[in-house]
């Protein structure tokens, strides 16, 4: 049974979560006429080729944990898998990671054209503002989100983490600077940024109080994490066609990782104690979180 | 006298208004240690660089217009400055118009690196939107605006313009669509869309009537054509020197713009029609809209 099936059955409701997330993106995905149409197409390639939708689920499931419905979620939901998407294009740019492959598909620039792919992930950007500041509800909701998201996609989170991530790779990267505290500094803002907003935001929607929101951003924290040490065991312990990506490229470059600085066994250590880390901000809210315990299960032991 | 000067002379006030827009900037281009300092220093360089603060000054006039206060004014006036410095250090890159001088500097991806470009305008377009939802009151003004900013960056305005503006450069771009309507349809998005969102933001900021709105964004429509047909005409008839930038690219490139279809002359004609249109859309606002008469009449004498 793979990680997805996994997931699948033990949340019966998935599906339809996942179903209602990708219509709202559709939503969100469709333009009239002044949208040019090859923009408009990148836009749509990236960002609803199959993914496991995780940001957006962390929405939906955080504002149900705490008392909200689906639909209150869906606006933020869509507005968050947009950002992914809009990083993922510009990640992949030969300028950047120079990546060919995704999900299993060639990357958007190749697919379409560098300037394409460029513009498609600044379209990307600005549609996710723009879908919680005209969807979401009431008005002080969507804009205590839209603060949420904009500094999470910011300079302090998303795209800096980014940027540190490329520093850590240049010859001239300070010795002193290769250990995990590092690593985690770039990921906790990296992957970790984008969790931790999808997860206040879904508490936003529930309109749940101050308390509830720090916990959500705790769980994000260690989600976040979490993800991303899995992220680095797979990368070396996979092969191309399991991960629908190219593998060992981390290694090749000898970009910091966590097997690369703690060893794998260590590095399933720390995910095993991020996973411990992760039910103990959870306990508090009880069945409600269940979805969110199954998720971050999911994130540690998939295969992909 | 320079047209600079000239405006300067018309306008006591203009030193004050650029000062405040430039303290609001620097303001929203200061980061904690969070802010990778390479990252940052590439957003502050095209952002702070030497400019005419067009966009801003539309928001704070239209505001004063409309008998709002700059203050009130302000974070708007920062925002959509943030979102024309991402768009211009983007559409410099190699793989969009390819400039290496921009203000009379090397552009943002010749004085650091093309990542660190892709990233710094990332980060600038996420700025501009935190900015509007942290710093603008009362809290359905930001929401407003952020709706207005949103929508005018994106698929449909801004980018969309930019791309449709590269698909005409395309060897294979239909010949039925090398007319004045399609150009116009390019501009009134490329650069039309942040004219127009910086008229409405500051009536929205002077919680003006949907009547005076819509005579700022009529206002705004041909302000935005004059700005690109005089852009284009200095392109054909000035030095490097004169423009701190490269000069008859655009013939160079066989790239579509007025002299290009309509020759210089009646390119020039267009320009005084759309400056007596401006006028025109302005005429029920009496002496309060001066400095915006003021400045279409700048865009349109300006020699660089």
């Amino acid at each position: 049974m793979s990680a997805s099936d996994a997931l699948e059955s033990a949340l019966p409701g998935l599906s339809e979560a996942v179903a209602a997330v990708e219509a709202e993106l559709d939503r969100a995905l469709s333009f009239g006429a002044d949208g040019p149409e090859r923009l408009v197409a990148a836009m749509r390639y990236m960002s609803l080729a199959p993914g496991k939708r995780l940001r957006p689920l962390l929405v939906v499931w955080s504002c149900e944990a705490l008392g909200g419905s689906v639909q209150r979620a869906l606006p933020a939901a869509a507005a968050v898998e947009l950002i992914h998407a809009y990083s993922l294009i510009h990640d992949d740019l030969p300028c950047m990671d120079d990546d060919v492959l995704r999900r299993g598909l060639p990357t958007c620039h190749v697919a379409f054209d560098e300037a394409t792919a460029v513009l498609a992930g600044d379209a990307l950007q600005a549609r996710a503002f723009e879908w919680v500041a005209r969807r979401m509800h009431p008005e002080s909701a969507a804009l205590q989100c839209l603060r949420i998201l904009a500094t999470a996609a910011g300079a302090e989170r998303l795209v800096g983490g980014q940027a540190d991530d490329l520093a850590a790779e240049a010859d001239d990267f300070p010795v002193e600077r290769r250990r995990v505290e590092w690593l985690e500094r770039i990921h906790l803002r990296k992957t970790g940024a984008l969790f931790r907003a999808s997860l206040q935001m879904g508490a936003v929607a529930a309109e749940a109080s101050d308390e509830d929101l720090a916990r959500m951003d705790a769980f994000g924290r260690v989600l976040g994490l979490a993800f991303q040490v899995k992220d680095d065991l797979l990368d070396c312990e996979s092969s191309p066609e399991d991960l629908g990506k190219k593998t060992q490229k981390d290694a090749g470059r000898g970009k910091l990782t966590y097997p690369a600085l703690l060893g794998v066994e260590a590095s399933r250590e720390r995910l095993a104690e991020l996973h411990r880390e992760a039910d103990e901000a959870l306990a508090p809210l009880g069945p409600a979180a269940d979805p969110l315990r199954t998720l971050m299960r999911f994130v540690v032991e998939r295969k992909r």
